[in-house]
C-alpha cells in the first residue's frame, strides 16, 4: 500500500457537514492501489471496561484498560482521477460529535490510517489518535438557498441584449446588431429590453438571470462603476428596474446582480476626489495609494484591478468603505428585491469582508446567493462563512478542452471531473456555476469550430452535471463571437437568423433537467468510461429511484459502444424519446458528437 | 519522482501571509524522493509578447503567445517525517499578488507541479494552472499579539496554588496540603495567596499567568460555572482581582482567565430555570434540549459536555447566550484589564460563535491573546479570524512519549516534532501553547517515574521549543501527582519540601530564553539528527545571528556523539556557561538523560 498517496484533513472537502445531522467523509488513496477501506467512527466520550462498564473518559486501571466504543462502515470509491481513487461515507452520529479514522485493506496488509499516523491494529485505549469533527453546530454548515439547486441561469449583458427603450440609447449608440462590438461602442440595450423577452427565456426554460453590472458607469461593461447606488441612465430607471424584478419573480424567475466591489471605476467620486485633492482628500485612505499626487503613468502609483488605471482598487478594510458597499449589497436587495449578488474579482477581497458581507446579505434576506468569480480552487471561501458558490472554471476549463478544442483525452476529462468533484463537498458542488462561456471568454460555438454538433455535447454535458448551469445570452441561438469584445455582440431576435434547432435542443435539456429529478442536480455523477480510443465516455446519474448512463461520442467517427449494464434492461433513451432494449448483442450505436442518456427503467 | 506524494494546497500551513507583505510556501513530498524544488512565481497580469511588449492578459496572435513572467526561487529542505521532505521558501509580491507552482527536479526527471497538475515544462500561455494566493489583504494576516511570542506562562490552579485569606475558605477546606486531593474536597486557595507570591513567579522567570476558572461555580475545580459575572467568594472579591492584575501588570506579567463558553454548570440560572419551568422557561432555547421534562437517568436527554450531566452544553448560536457570554468576554477585559482567554472545549462551539468573539475581544483589547483547548489538529481555527492559539497537545503528547515515557524512539519524535512544526504557519507555530502538563494530566514527574533527569530533559526541550510554553504550578519545585485529582495537590511553600535544585534548572533555562534569543522564540528549529541506537536527538536553532546546537541524551547509558558541525569551532555550552573547542576527534560526551546546548561562536 503507498503510504504516501494516502490523504485525510478534516473541515473541507475530505470531511464536512452535508446538513445539521450528517458527516460526509472521503479519503485519497493512490490509485488502484487499495481494495476495501472501512471508516472507523465513534463517539469521543463512549469507552467501556472489560467488566462492560461505560465511561467518558478512558480509565486505565491495573492491568486493565477501558476501551473506546467505535463502529466501522464500508467507504464506497466514488471516482479515481490521474492519480489517486477517492472514498467516501455518510454517518449520523447521534451526539453530533465523531472521531474516525480508516481501515485500508490491499491485498498484502491492513492499515489503519489515523491524524496521528498509521497502526497495524486499531488503537482503541484513547481516541486522540483519530480525526475529529468536534461538533455539528448547525450554523457552521455550507447551507446555500435551496431554490439554487433547480435554478438554470442564463447571463444578460445589459447593453446587448435587447433595446425595449431607444428613448434612453446612449447618444453614440448604433443601429442594433448593426457593427461588430468593439471596446467603446454602444447599442442601446436596456432593462426594458429584458423586460419585453421575459416571456422567451420561460419559454426556453431559465429560471434565473445573471446580469453584468448595470450600475453608472463610464463603458459599455460598466465594471468601471462610478455610482454603485443608481442605475445607468442608458439602461432605464429604477422603476423599471423594479417592475422587471417583480416580473421575473411572477415567472418564477430569480435576479441576481454583479457586485464590483475589488475595484471602483475612475469616475467614482470619491477617486476624483483624491486624484483632485491629493493627500488632502477624506477619502485617501479609500484605496491603496503609493504615494501621492497619483499619476497613471507609466504605472499607476494606487493599488489597481490588474494594472488598470481606471479601476482603482477600493481598500474594503476601510470601515467608511465597508459601510459603504454593505449598504449598496443591502439595499438592492430591499429595495429591490434582488435575489442574489455575482461578487466581481472576489478572490482579491479581503475574506473579512466577504464574511461581514455574508452577514448583511443573509440578514436582509436569508435566502440570497452569493456567487464569488474565482477561478482557482476555492475551498477558502466556501466554508460556510463566505460565499454559496463560485464560478466553476475547472468545470469550464475541461470540458472546453475536451468538447469544444479536442486538445485532451477521454481519460484525462474524466480525470479532471471527478478531481473538480472531489475538490468540493458535495452540497458545494450542488450549487456550483457551472458555465461554458461568458462576457470574459470566446463564445463556445466559437471555440468549438463553428461545429454545432460539439456545441450540443457541450450542452448535453453542462446541462446534466451537478450544479446550476449558465447559460451566456444567445448561445442557445447558436451565436458566435471571439474574445471580448466579440462575444458581446447584438442578441439576434430576428427568428430567421436564430438557430431555432439549437434552441430546441436546449429547450428539451432544460426540460428533461425539469422533468426528471437525476437528470438535473438530484443525483450523484460518476464518470464511468472513458475509451481514449473511441473518444468516448460514459458517466452516471444516479438516485435512489432513478438511474441514468450517459454515453458520449466525442469524435468526428459513427462508433459503437458495449455497454454491459444495458444489456436486457428496459430502457428509454430520453433525448429520442425512443423506449428499447439492447440485446447482448448490440452495443449502442452514435453519430458522430452524438450523445444518447439511457433511462434504465427495470 | 514519486507525484502521488507531491502536495500542496494554498490558504492553510502549506501557503500563507507571514506579514502584510511576505507569503511562504511549502511542499510535501516523498521522503529522500526529489532532490531540488523551485518556486515558479509571480504576478498573475504580467505577461510579456516575443516582441517584448508587455500586457495584463495572455495576448494570443496568429504564431504568437504572450508569455507568464515569472521568477524562480530555490526551495530549502527544513525537515522530514516518517513519510514526507518539507520544502519552504518566501516570497514578497511587489503587488502582493502572487500565481505559483513547482518545478521538482530527482536525479531522472525534472517535473512541473500546479494545481491542474503536472507538466514537463513550465507553462507559460496562461496563469490559471497556478496556485494562487490572488491577494495579501492586511487585514486577513494572522496576527497574534506580539507580546505573547516572548511570554512564559505558569498555569495556576487558584484552589490549590497559595491560602492568602483564610477568612474567605470554603466551610469544609481542609488545612494546607494536610489531605491528598479528592475530586470533591477543598484547601482554601485563593487570589491574595497569588499576589502574596507574585515576586517568586517574577523571580522564576515568567511572564504570564493562566488561571483555570476562577467564577462562581459549585466544585473546586470551577468548570461549572454557575456566574460568569461573579468571582467566586472563595476567591476573594473583585477589587482584589482588580488589584492582583495592576499588580502583575507592574511586574510585566500578563493574565489569561479561562472562559468556559462550551457549558454552563448545572446551577447556573438559566439552567435552573429550564429544570423548575421546563418548556415554559424563557431560557429553554439557550441549551439544547431533547425534550421536556429534563432528566439525567439513565443519559441526560439534554446535550452536555460529553455525557456530564451537570455541564449542559451552552447554544452559542442563540442570540440572547451569545450576547451574554459576549458580554461576559468584554466585561473582564474592560473592568479588570485581562489580558487573554484560554477557551475551554473550544473545538465543540461553532465557529461563527468565536467568529464574533475575536471581534469583542479585539475591539476591547486589540491585543488581548485568544487561545483555544483543542487537542487535535486545528488549522481551520487558526486562520486569522479566530484564535491565536492553541494548546499544542500534539507536542505534549510527543514529549511525553519520549522523554518521559520513553516509549516512542528518537526517529518516531524527530518525525512527529517536524510533522508538528510543519502542521501550522510559522507565525502559528511562534505563539502555540507549549504544555507538558496541566491540572487535566497526571504532573510530569510523575509521567517521568519520579526521574527528575528525565524531567530536566523535558524541560530543556519544551523551553527551547518554538512557541509560548506553560509550566504547571509546582512542577518547577518538583511536585508530583496522578490524574486529576492527583496532579491538583497543594502548592508546596516550605523551601525545606520545595526541589530546588529544580527550581534553579528552570530558573536557568528562562533566563537563557530571554538573554538569547536563538534559544527562545526568535529562530527557526530543524530536527537534525536522531539515533535511534543511543537515543540521541539533535537540533538546530538559527536565526540570522546565532546557531545553537541541542544534543539530548535521552537514555539511562552515558553516550559520546559525534558532530562534525561543532568541531574546530568555538563553543559556549550554555548549561554549564563553559567555553570550549573540539578538536577533530573528540565527540560530545553525556550523562545519562543530560542534554548539552552549544552556541557557535565562531
Ligand atoms: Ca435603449
Ligand atoms: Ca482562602
Amino acid at each position: 500500500m503507498l503510504k504516501e498517496a494516502i490523504y485525510h484533513r478534516p473541515k473541507n472537502n475530505f470531511a464536512y457537514a452535508y446538513d445539521a445531522e450528517t458527516i460526509h467523509v472521503r479519503l485519497q488513496t493512490k490509485k488502484n492501489d487499495v481494495q476495501h477501506v472501512q471508516l472507523i467512527h465513534g463517539d469521543p466520550y463512549i469507552f467501556k471496561s472489560d467488566g462492560g462498564e461505560y465511561s467518558h473518559l478512558p480509565q486505565t486501571a491495573e492491568g486493565a484498560q477501558d476501551r473506546w466504543q467505535y463502529d466501522t462502515k464500508p467507504m464506497i470509491k466514488t471516482g479515481a482521477d490521474d492519480r489517486f481513487d477517492y472514498w467516501f461515507a455518510e454517518v449520523k452520529p447521534p451526539y453530533r460529535r465523531l472521531r474516525y479514522g480508516f481501515q485500508l485493506q490491499d491485498q498484502e496488509e491492513t492499515l489503519i490510517f489515523t491524524e496521528k499516523g498509521f497502526f497495524d491494529h486499531i488503537p482503541d485505549d484513547d481516541v486522540a489518535y483519530y480525526f475529529c469533527i468536534p461538533f455539528l453546530n448547525a450554523t457552521d454548515v455550507f447551507s446555500p438557498p435551496t431554490w439554487v439547486k433547480d435554478t438554470v441561469w442564463y447571463q444578460i449583458f445589459p447593453e446587448r441584449f435587447a433595446n425595449g427603450d431607444p428613448s434612453n440609447d446612449p447618444e453614440e449608440a448604433l443601429a442594433w446588431g448593426s457593427e461588430e462590438p468593439t471596446p467603446e461602442n454602444f447599442f442601446g440595450g436596456d432593462l426594458q429590453g429584458v423586460l419585453d423577452h421575459l416571456d422567451y427565456l420561460v419559454d426556453l426554460g431559465i429560471s434565473g438571470i445573471y446580469f453584468t453590472p448595470f450600475f453608472k458607469a463610464y463603458s459599455n461593461h460598466k465594471y468601471d462603476t462610478i455610482d454603485y447606488m443608481e442605475i445607468d441612465s442608458q439602461f432605464g430607471d429604477k422603476a423599471t428596474f423594479k417592475t422587471l424584478v417583480q416580473a421575473c419573480h411572477d415567472r418564477g424567475i430569480r435576479v441576481m446582480l454583479d457586485a464590483v466591489f475589488n475595484h471602483s471605476g475612475y469616475y467614482f467620486e470619491p477617486f476624483q476626489d483624491v486624484l483632485k485633492h491629493g493627500e488632502q482628500s477624506r477619502y485617501k485612505d479609500w484605496f491603496h495609494i503609493q504615494e501621492f499626487p497619483l499619476v497613471t503613468d507609466p504605472q499607476p502609483n494606487y493599488d489597481t484591478f490588474s494594472f488598470v488605471p481606471f479601476m482603482p482598487k477600493l481598500n474594503t478594510e476601510h470601515p467608511e468603505v465597508k459601510t459603504y458597499l454593505l449598504d449598496v449589497a443591502r439595499y438592492w436587495i430591499e429595495e429591490f428585491d434582488i435575489d442574489g449578488w455575482r461578487l466581481d474579482v472576489a478572490n482579491e477581497v479581503d475574506h473579512a469582508f466577504w464574511r461581514e458581507f455574508r452577514t448583511v446579505v443573509k440578514d436582509a434576506k436569508p435566502d440570497a446567493y452569493i456567487l464569488g468569480e474565482i477561478w482557482h480552487d476555492s475551498m477558502p471561501w466556501l466554508q460556510g462563512d463566505q460565499f454559496d458558490a463560485v464560478m466553476n472554471y475547472p468545470f469550464t476549463m475541461g470540458s472546453i478542452q475536451f468538447f469544444a478544442e479536442q486538445s485532451i483525452s477521454p481519460s484525462t476529462f474524466s480525470n479532471s471531473i471527478t478531481n473538480v468533484l472531489h475538490s468540493y463537498p458535495e452540497n458545494v458542488n450542488e450549487v456550483s456555476f457551472n458555465l461554458l462561456d461568458s462576457h470574459d471568454t470566446p463564445r463556445i460555438l466559437t471555440l468549438a469550430g463553428e461545429d454545432k454538433r460539439k456545441v450540443k455535447l457541450l450542452y448535453l454535458f453542462q446541462l446534466s452535471f451537478i450544479g446550476t448551469p449558465c447559460i451566456y445570452y444567445g448561445d442557445e441561438i447558436g451565436m458566435s463571437g471571439g474574445a471580448d469584445p466579440g462575444c458581446r455582440k447584438c442578441m439576434v431576435w430576428e427568428k430567421e437568423h436564430q438557430d431555432l434547432d439549437m434552441h430546441g435542443y436546449v429547450k428539451q435539456l432544460l426540460s428533461l433537467r425539469k422533468q426528471i429529478p437525476a437528470f438535473g442536480n438530484h443525483a450523484h455523477l460518476r464518470m464511468l468510461e472513458a475509451d481514449d480510443e473511441k473518444s468516448i465516455i460514459v458517466y452516471e446519474k444516479a438516485n435512489e429511484q432513478e438511474k441514468l448512463m450517459f454515453v458520449l461520442n466525442n469524435s468526428a467517427e459513427e462508433a459503437t459502444y458495449s455497454l454491459p449494464i444495458l444489456k436486457e434492461r428496459d430502457l428509454k433513451e430520453l433525448l429520442s424519446n425512443e423506449t428499447t432494449t439492447l440485446d447482448p448483442h448490440t452495443p449502442v450505436s452514435l453519430q458522430p458528437y452524438e450523445g444518447k442518456v439511457f433511462q434504465i427503467l427495470k
